[in-house]
């Protein structure tokens, strides 16, 4: 998708639905130049908010849907922000279930003013069944207590500091934010259900014995609704190393409040490295990534501190101080 | 799709590798008039082998596709009969991930001749992210140690079981053969991946108290392809009580032998009741199913004990002896 981008934030109530904006400010700050926020908008990026004349003028070519609801579709409110945006003369991204393509409204204008409609999640490759036969290299997945716990970013900061320290590391993105941030993957939620293991034993592929794959987790093992997925890309990843992603603080499921707990960083890490021993016997936790950004440092190191004594495993948060111990006890273990 | 039915048996090695077409001589019996077996088909229900010019005459409207393998394709050897079936006047249905449909040459043919084509795996509806939250009505699902273990014969055996007795039960087909058997529910394999623990709570709906909803399994939560697959169909189906289901001696995961063991049945029952009670706390192992088609009645017998003093739980061979111990047990558990 052609950069820069103005990022889309709609009616996001708060920044945790604005986990593809959020991901690739952060990550491809370079190509961010604005957002675009509907009144009653609840997320903000520190990024200025432009409407699509002005982001024209600042040369941006592409508006990036960068919010997600629960079922992945186009929402009926946004359709008209869209098509204006559009009719400015940008292209449009999403990473949703239901197609731009397929909504005819949007299909139409996009004809009509040559703007180019990029779908990212839907893939268009056909998988294999996972044969479940274990492959060369080494693979760290990262797994949660929950969605939207800091998986993708922990994967992006393993990634980052491996290949800062001269080791061999490949990100591998699962998801529509990781895509757009890398331009390859695949949103293994999109599969058919029948090849979520084979495509994520696709995703990382054999590879030298000293490679590493760090592979985006999604989903949890323990929520109602994405276990499936979750436990699809476990068995397909067969990861050597497993860390287990939470936000400290939280205590319940988003979107299942008064239904679903967070499972403990013990219980979390248990299920998880259990399901991915069926394919990978040697699988083992290796770290706790934990997102402080609702404490001060003092609370965070603490929270840190508390998760490293329940699990015995270094617990880091990337985006804060790094993930410098994670990375040391895994070039001692592996 | 429209009877009387002709069963393509194709190559099948052997009658497992013809599932949907033993489940629909099994369960729909007075509807299939003969066989299609290619020269190497090891193969056989004991129905008459007729060629496209004899089913005509028997009156036969529908060849079904009545083989599956591993990918769920069109296999390149089956098209020219598929073709020639669709020239003598035969509709075609199946259940495959591929749809007849696409593949363009059975689609020409199909178009030239008037024949229909029935493609009842791919389903057309869209579903919501599963919600979690606990539905009214009781439900029954069979798991297994395996894929092809007896999950649909045995689900269907028990609606049969509990329709005799007065007993208010609907069997939920999760597969092509329950669907073509039945002509409703949905291939929960073939659902985006996402959306597999909503399809299956979509399938058993809130009900009277007393209703039970018998639901159909699919694949193994050890299984290294297939367990996502099952983790969101036993997440999404709430079940109150879980029925294990094996074949007697079968050792090695079919298709994985050399990599993957069955696991006992005490771990596959726990493996899969631990799951359940994610989405509904009170979930319990209710019975064990073995399929002792190989073992004479003594050794059947011998096999059954053995299963019931493993799991302390009835064992039944649903074919042979029938469910009655597993309801007897129902009726008072419930």
């Amino acid at each position: 998708m052609q950069p820069p981008f103005l990022l889309f934030l709609g009616d996001a109530p708060d920044s945790s639905w604005a986990k593809t904006a959020s991901g690739l400010a952060q990550w491809r700050a370079k190509d961010c130049y604005g957002q675009y926020r509907l009144p009653n908008c609840g997320a903000d990026l520190n990024l200025p908010d432009l409407n699509f004349e002005e982001a024209r003028a600042k040369g941006i070519k592409t508006m990036v849907i960068g919010i997600a609801n629960d079922g992945g579709f186009i929402a009926p409110n946004w359709i008209e922000h869209i098509i204006s945006a559009l009719k400015a003369g940008l292209n449009i991204a999403a990473g949703l279930h239901e197609r731009l393509e397929d909504n005819a409204q949007i299909a139409a204008v996009a004809k009509e003013t040559g703007g180019v409609l990029y779908d990212l999640r839907r893939p268009n490759m056909k998988f294999n069944s996972g044969n479940g036969i274990k492959r060369s290299g080494k693979r760290l997945l990262t797994v949660g207590t929950d969605c939207a716990v800091g998986k993708k970013y922990t994967a992006l900061s393993i990634e980052k500091e491996m290949l800062e320290r001269g080791l061999n590391a490949t990100f591998c993105p699962t998801g529509q934010t990781g895509i757009m941030i890398t331009g390859r993957g695949i949103a293994i939620d999109s599969v058919v259900a029948d090849f979520i293991a084979g495509a994520a034993e696709w995703l990382s592929p054999e590879a030298d014995e000293n490679h590493w794959h760090i592979i985006e987790g999604q989903g949890a093992l323990l929520h109602p609704a994405y276990a499936g997925v979750t436990l699809g890309l476990v068995h397909g990843s067969q990861p050597d190393a497993i860390i287990v992603c939470h936000e400290a603080g939280r205590k319940e499921l988003v979107g299942y409040e008064g239904y679903y707990n967070c499972p403990s960083l013990t219980d979390a890490l248990a299920i998880h490295v259990n399901a991915a021993r069926l394919t990978n016997p040697n699988s083992k936790g290796i770290g706790v990534s934990l997102n402080t950004s609702s404490l001060n440092d003092a609370q965070a190191k603490d929270a840190l501190k508390r998760a490293e004594d329940e699990t015995g495993l270094p617990a880091c948060d990337p985006l804060r101080w790094g993930v410098g111990a994670i990375i040391d006890k895994l070039v001692v273990e592996f």
